[in-house]
């Protein structure tokens, strides 16, 4: 590096959580903004769990923060602290982005599931009027399930072995999108797209999350695990003929998705 | 840039003042962090003058920030926030660092005069058992004066056309320095070194800080005017045979008392 790259004019965004050692995106986004010739950065920020209250209004109060992203645990806290909220994040009650609009006001949104959409937009395929599996009901199972079916899916089945998980999110989409969705745990022949959205895959002695044998070569197969990628559903998938997404797509299709969100409003 | 830099482990430092958009040191400590392989970065956050008592708590109690400079201002009311001060930091009431030590607490101290000095120190030239002549009694004339004294010099002469600053200075450094100080308007001619410590010089029709007729060749003449370099009056000084140091210098010896003292306690 030859210059300094870091000036007084520089936009901040923040991303919040804890623990916070873990996170990827400040690179990615950092890198996203230069390669886009904005003048931004992304910091990593930790604040513990008992700090979000105290925190956040002084964060939104800084003039020349435009965005803050967030992890675990704050996401469903974070909502709290915005006035307005995008339908999926109304659902969900957890963002994982919030910015500051050109009223004052702040936006939260959720681009957890909307990242693996992307993923699977980008190759060409489409969500609407398509039928759903998915395995997981937890943060990452939740946006997504939200995010298809608000994409226009016709229908989902999932299911999850935390029977609270599953009930709360059943409840959540029983109510936003009645009719569209059934608690079930094998793959409907009739499935388009099915998801993985639980860690088991994450290490090699992992049960396989979904029955290879219910798979067929029409079904799309996406994952959410960025490491290690492909899991071995993934490659039981892909010598089935399915067409396959892993967690890089997802991760790759939200940095496009929180650019946008982030730099929406360009400060001079 | 090739690869992202920022990563959840990178150590963040906060420069916090208001107005924030013509701050240089975040550009400049960040690369002198990377030079040094330190994997930190410091981020300038907009934080307006009502909000320094709710903010600096927040930020204090972000386990993966270090330290926190301060400018304008917010120098008077960050002592305030420090658990312990360094002695030149506790005459002024004025800190424009404070840092987390090892055992969790926040030490402050002020680096605007250290800087000045070191860039005469790193010329091979010393401050102890000097005479000094000041102008200006403003912050970073207050903060030089501390310095200079702590540093070992015999006497300061100073002045200030705000004789509100004037006195309020004097009686500080008659408190902590008795007998080493006294108010001058003139340039004694046994003195060693002179001092501009007034933005006299930034523009080309601003009268002359120090009568020219006054400087002599064994004296060593500092600015703290970081453009133009050199002014007028260094302009002078050089042509009567004077070593001049300009703002430039002084602003590179205070990045490296900043960086190591942000740097004192690097963490895992």
């Amino acid at each position: 590096m030859t210059q300094p790259n870091i000036t007084g004019k520089t936009r901040v965004h923040f991303l919040i959580g804890s623990p916070i050692a873990q996170v990827l995106a400040p690179g990615w986004l950092t890198e996203r903004m230069r390669n886009a010739n904005y003048d931004g950065m992304l910091v990593p920020l930790h604040i513990q769990k008992g700090n979000l209250e105290s925190a956040l209004p002084v964060l939104k109060a800084m003039p020349n923060v435009d965005s803050i992203l967030i992890t675990l645990p704050h996401k469903f806290g974070a909502s709290d602290f915005c006035d307005r909220l995008s339908e999926r994040a109304k659902v969900l009650g957890a963002i994982n982005a919030m910015r500051r609009e050109p009223d004052g006001t702040w936006f939260g949104d959720n681009f957890d599931g909307a990242g693996l959409i992307a993923g699977i937009l980008k190759a060409g395929r489409s969500i609407a009027d398509k039928r759903i599996f998915m395995v997981g009901a937890g943060g990452a199972g939740s946006s997504i399930a939200v995010s298809m079916l608000e994409e226009g899916a016709s229908y989902l089945t999932f299911h999850d072995l935390n029977k609270t998980n599953e009930q709360a999110l059943y409840e959540k989409l029983a109510a936003a999108y009645p009719g569209r969705v059934r608690v079930g745990t094998s793959v409907p022949p009739d499935t388009d797209i099915v998801v993985n959205a639980t860690s088991s895959g994450l290490r090699d002695s992992d049960p396989l999350p979904i029955a290879p044998d219910e798979l067929t070569a029409k079904m799309t197969v996406a994952d959410v695990i960025t490491d290690p990628v492909p899991t071995r559903i993934l490659e039981a998938a892909a010598s089935r003929g399915c067409f396959t997404r892993d967690g890089t797509h997802m991760l790759d299709g939200q940095i496009g998705l929180l650019f946008d969100f982030m730099t929406a409003h360009v400060h001079a």
